[in-house]
């Protein structure tokens, strides 16, 4: 039989990610060009053709091994009806059927889905959880993304926006969060959130050695957090800790929600790495339950910035074996 | 074409629920008779046994026209292994293979579901959910229990434990839950835990209405919340809307996580009316952010009592489709 192949692309408001893949999420090929976003929504549909065609050219591979690709893209969206809604960093493709605009352009056919529930699905299918059937998966960047895997699929709910997991609420009347409710994971445990707090102790007067940023004029980062906290300084440390405390409440909440065997935990966060992970874990033993030992392994995703493109193309496999493009 | 029938139990401690329901949720027969759980395994297999051919022969119908068994019992249980596994109140059920059990004693193919699991599947199958595919139940009595259907099928994760709705941490660092962690919404939103919670403000000093039942004795319970509340009793009115804040607390991070059409609410809570609905409802809008408006219509249930023994058969006929007894 011959070999068939899915092409994956990842679409953020700078770059296209995309690669060809195999069914067995063999990489064939795998670049990034810019989405030009500024020159409007028919170039944007024809740098993704061509990053189409490219990904198939540098792989030696003819469109007639091709058997559809997968988009992720910014959210919200509608897979079902193949539409990109409100993508906050790509204005021009607000209300765009992307979908059909991509099998017109290439004669492939399409699926689309929103870029955290692919990245999920990518290490559900090739990463850190491609031995287990049912997990949950926080990216921790500026903000907090999820996807759910359960029972072997994506769960996306009626108005297809489930595992919103940044936007679990934790801390009841806590932090505002830029979706404008209060006490939202992301509010304490995302990249940007985290920063903000260090800033506001400090204004409050409190002591830390990451006023000299501060006073230079710098913009808090993460990573300063981080390495200020593990130099032993008191604020940073109190931040880094709710951070990970924040998390694993919304995890233990997962946990009787999905009931998933594994959580993944992806995003420039996990640079942390067990600084982060051994505290995450820590608090959750603290935090759950003791009715059931049902407790989720806790692991750091395995695809790094390839998880967006490779699951796209792995929801491209999945849609040619369910038939639900 | 002969016409077909399935039996639903809904087995709990104190009485075991039966009925005959045909394909359309039409209930033919419907009983209760006592589990005898004192008599142990034996005894309490015999008495489901029995209460199974009551059912058929107080609507008429033969053996050969039953096509299955659904039963909802306590858990923790294993719908995939068809067993019991640490039942609270039916302690003589503890590691018991229920299913095969009365498979065995019936003759008759029988699935095994939570009896929470059940009652959502009944609402969705002949409820207040019947017009929809995505629902979220959360039952409001001693404690808070919770079923989920998404895409149409009950939502049971991996340790087929999902769907604990009650033990969403709501508040980190909360109230302490008879489960152990902190800030649960059941530890809130319960008949229980809110007459505790008007209990200690009450031995904190605080004035209330309240300090009469408890002068005379008498243990708080929710009915007595719901009255001095509607009375105008300060102490009361505090203790019933945190209830119904947190709960929509709850309901806000449910509609992030598996973002259903319709919230079911369920349980012996409900009897408060409007009182509790409207109030639900207001604190969800309040609490819910602003990015989407994809929010679910939050109604009563509408089963009452019956709702667990026609989810078991509605789980039966469900067996039967998909073949996953």
């Amino acid at each position: 039989m011959a070999v068939s192949y899915c092409v994956g692309v990842d679409l953020g408001g700078t770059n296209i990610k995309a690669g060809l893949l195999d069914a067995d999420a063999n990489i064939k090929s795998k670049f990034s060009v810019p989405t030009e976003v500024d020159l409007g929504t028919e170039k944007v549909i024809g740098n993704i053709g061509a990053a189409v065609k490219r990904a198939m050219d540098e792989a030696g591979v003819a469109s007639s091994e091709v058997v559809g690709i997968g988009i992720g893209s910014p959210g919200p969206l509608s897979h079902n009806r193949g539409l990109v809604i409100n993508p906050g960093n790509l204005p021009c493709l607000q209300n765009v059927p992307l979908r059909s605009a991509i099998e017109k352009h290439t004669g492939i056919k399409t699926t689309l889905e929103n870029d955290a529930n692919a990245a999920a699905w990518g290490e559900f299918w090739a990463g850190a959880g491609k031995e287990v059937n049912d997990l949950v998966m926080f990216t921790l960047g500026t903000g907090v993304g999820g996807g759910v895997i359960s029972g072997g699929k994506l769960l996306r709910g009626f108005y297809e926006n489930g595992a919103e997991l940044g936007h679990i609420i934790v801390q009841s009347g806590g932090r505002r969060c830029s979706c404008d409710q209060h006490g939202c994971v992301e509010a304490y445990s995302s990249a940007y959130y985290l920063a903000r707090r260090a800033e506001e102790l400090v204004a409050d007067g409190r002591q830390s050695s990451l006023k000299a940023h501060i006073d230079a004029g710098e913009m808090l980062m993460a990573e300063h957090i981080v390495e200020a906290a593990k130099a032993g300084d008191e604020l940073a440390r109190q931040v880094w800790d709710d951070a990970c405390r924040y998390l694993a409440t919304a995890i233990v909440t997962m946990q009787h929600v999905t009931n998933p065997e594994l959580v993944v935990l992806a995003g420039g966060m996990i640079a942390a790495g067990d600084f982060l992970l051994d505290r995450v874990r820590k608090y959750f033993r603290e935090l759950t339950w003791s009715l059931m030992e049902d407790f989720p392994d806790i692991r750091f995703a395995t695809l790094g910035n390839d998880a967006g493109l490779i699951g796209a193309a792995g929801c491209a496999w999945q849609a040619l074996k369910t038939g639900d493009w």
